[in-house]
């Protein structure tokens, strides 16, 4: 099945009344820093701090109302089981989350918040998927995987098409390639909109595994990665992979260091709070392994989730 | 000399081109948390991470080119330096800054990155002012104080005529008060806009010299505080007080920890950073001493500037 624009432009109708319109913002220090033009797309203020609210919307009103009813279903310890969680619940529907047991508690506390229905597992991939598995068998509930899943792809898109609206004459945009939902929806939404944009994700080096697929032509699975930006750990997915070898000019690995600095320097001059796997793009732009100077790019800051109690420098 | 609604409007005119128009945001959890509609006015994105930019913005742009030449002056050691002295460098004039020796390295160097000529001296008020005097014989530069200037007053009253365009039916406003620059343009400016809004001011009950003078009628000179609130440590001057006495409903004094605990919730909720300064508009809604519940409440978030090494939590 191939994504479509037409299907990240029906995901943004549909999602609309849901989701926040984030802002664009510009920073006069960060682009004298890096010798280009930056419009930072600032999904860090979308809802639950992070742009997975996109794709779970998306994922949540494609459902028929009979669909709906189930509920819907996923594993996931981060960011998208709060999205489904909220999703569902502003659709009135229940969101039934499989979460390891060694989750930390304020991610616990937020899916509980959002009125999703627990059930911890044992902290390994074959636990959760066999308790996923039980729990659609068991309700029939929708499941919505965190990026293998065509709607959740489309959703993310949505973020780059305001993004090219307001600025419709950039050069590049650079995504964060975590599992590469995110990635292949801003890939297909910009090549799409705009013949000839470059499109580049963000990969931290320790955890370099869409760098080693795309060299190697084939998923490499990340092993035991140890990187601060914890919302890119996992590997690419059968769906996204196709897309970003077809759509994404390269993978620019960053360095633990680059996305520190990076990210202090944003909190310090641009006054928002980035979490580490959104530092990535800045950091691509701020270690100049690629010529961007004097360009037009749009980066996506996924999300602003962290720990104020520990910060990293 | 009065202050006018018309001064406030002229000044917005003057300084349009080089200010940021800042935004104006909500967050949902903030009001779920204090039971109000809240419209946060974000000068922490305005130029130099402060509304200080308007008013010092205001005063190098009424010059005529006859006096502009001779350059502008000042005493401080704190965001007002840096505003005057950007301001300063957007006309292509000297700008000269007497600071205290004991300034910190970081507030030196940001008044030199934006080419102030500094002039340090020993940290007395007494040392400060006669420093400063000389200086202007030496030189004819005009004195622009940071806050005892009809010029500066009227310039930090744009940001309310800005926030009000955008959101015209608020019941009540809050602003910080330190000197009482920020709170008098407030006042002006909101009142004189809208018959009967509200004019509230926050201010650390460690640093309550404003509560006091309101109630006493007469200017108490703050002695020692001891705050977190870095930009509210001076103390009311002869052109504020009288405003301020006119115009503002009352001062809500804040506890240290409500300060703490508003500017760690609008990080990790709202994901912007603001300062102590600013947290203090936000305890006043914490804390709950003054019944606001249900109200549309506008408040002015001062400034962003934190030194991101020490957190308070």
């Amino acid at each position: 099945m191939t994504i479509t624009l037409k299907d990240i432009h029906e995901a943004a109708q549909r999602i609309k009344p849901y989701i926040h319109r984030t802002p664009v913002l510009t920073n006069k220090s960060l682009n004298e820093k890096v010798g280009a033009n930056v419009f930072m797309k600032c999904e860090n203020f979308q809802k639950v701090g992070a742009f997975k609210f996109r794709g779970a919307s998306n994922a949540v009103w494609s459902l028929t109302d009979e669909e709906a009813k189930l509920g819907v279903c996923t594993h996931s310890s981060g960011n998208h089981a709060q999205a489904l969680a909220l999703a569902a619940k502003m659709r009135g529907i229940p969101a039934y989350i499989v979460m390891p047991n060694n989750a930390p508690q304020v991610k616990k506390d937020a899916v509980a918040g959002y009125g999703g229905q627990i059930t911890f597992c044992e902290p390994t991939l074959e636990a959760r998927e066999s308790n996923l598995e039980r729990i659609k068998n068991e309700t029939g509930a929708n499941v919505v995987h965190p990026y293998n899943d065509e709607r959740v792809i489309a959703g993310q898109g949505t973020a780059t098409l305001e993004l090219l609206e307001e600025i419709p004459d950039l050069d590049v945009i650079i995504a964060p390639v975590g599992g590469g939902g995110l990635l292949s929806g801003t890939a297909i939404a910009a090549t799409e909109t705009k013949r000839g944009i470059r499109v580049i994700a963000a990969e931290p080096e320790m955890a370099d595994d869409a760098f080693r697929s795309m060299k190697e032509k084939k998923i490499i699975p990340s092993e035991n990665p140890k990187t601060i930006a914890d919302g890119l750990l996992t590997s690419l997915g059968t769906l996204t992979f196709p897309i970003i070898q077809e759509r994404v000019e390269q993978v620019v690995t960053v360095s633990e260091s680059a996305m520190i600095e990076s990210m202090k320097f944003i909190w310090e001059r641009a006054k928002i709070i980035i979490e580490p796997s959104a530092a990535t793009v800045i950091a691509v732009l701020w270690e100049k392994k690629i010529e961007l100077t004097g360009l037009k790019v749009g980066v996506i800051l996924s999300g602003g989730n962290v720990d104020l109690g520990k910060l990293y420098w």
